[in-house]
């Protein structure tokens, strides 16, 4: 999965060969068959693994014995840092939405990785004092990805990226 | 170029072939490689013609005798629209976007774009009153990407989106 989403990451969904993935994960295309029945099945398991690593964050951040702002603000950032494992997860994330514009197998999981990320940054919201926090929620997670689609094609730098995104918390929470 | 866009809402920037290209706008791909000189040429132009398109929903909201605020409201929520012009343009752009991505060779123009996109909303969020316009407008511009690509990957729901969106303008302007 880790060699997935670093061919994801780097060619994309659509520059995804399963005779590339076996190379990249030094196995043989017949064991990915076998595990993964086809590059549908890759791609799904792929971005479960993605979800998994954004999960990892979000526990991270929540373990922390911070207030629920400061545990906010470090969950968004947490998607928006100078580091390879981050950028290459956040690409392959933004991929895998691009690509299930044009793949309808790829939505279903999609949505529900979305769902829960939207309620884990609902929570926060609420208990950081946010007046709407579902619909705060869905405007901050659409922004991470919004900003984050323009970090990697260079249309913004990461520092202002952080920039925006730290202005529009503290915009729904009353600054 | 208005039949590479339809190619590209409806396959993707990597399923764009010059020969679909050129029956798809009924001429021969002799005519397509002498104007644009190449598949990158192509897309550089497709690009501009989106951009174009997007332009014209802005000269549109602005040329009203409204208030700032409402124009900034229409000139936002034109591009969160069901009308097929409308989602077509919305689909190519969030395509190319994700295409600069692994594609070098758009990031100038689409970083163009987004800035004279940026410099539109400024204008309008510093005349309806926003206290930070510059963040404000890239925020509220990368908020529209986030949502455009949510909405056409089916988590959200078109009205959802609209009213993150109008959410999100009334926390940049202090409501």
């Amino acid at each position: 999965m880790e060699a997935a989403v670093r061919v994801i990451a780097q060619h994309g969904v659509r520059g995804l060969r399963v005779e590339q993935l076996a190379a990249e994960a030094g196995v043989s295309t017949a064991l990915i068959y076998y595990h993964f029945k086809d590059r549908g099945g890759v791609l799904r398991a792929a971005l479960e693994h993605v979800n998994q690593r954004a999960q990892d964050y979000t526990d991270q951040a929540l373990s922390t014995t911070e207030e629920p702002r400061a545990q906010l603000e470090n969950l968004l950032l947490l998607e928006l840092r100078d580091e390879t494992e981050v950028a290459m997860n956040s690409i392959a994330w933004g991929e895998l939405r691009a690509s299930a514009v044009f793949d309808p197998d790829l939505r279903d999981p999609l949505t529900a990785t979305t769902r829960a990320w939207n309620d884990d940054v609902e929570t926060l919201l609420a208990r950081a004092g946010a007046t709407a926090p579902a619909l705060a929620a869905e405007h901050l997670t659409a922004l991470v990805e919004g900003l984050s689609e323009r970090w990697h094609t260079g249309s913004i730098t990461l520092d202002r990226a952080r920039a925006v995104l730290t202005h529009a918390i503290a915009r729904e929470l009353g600054d």
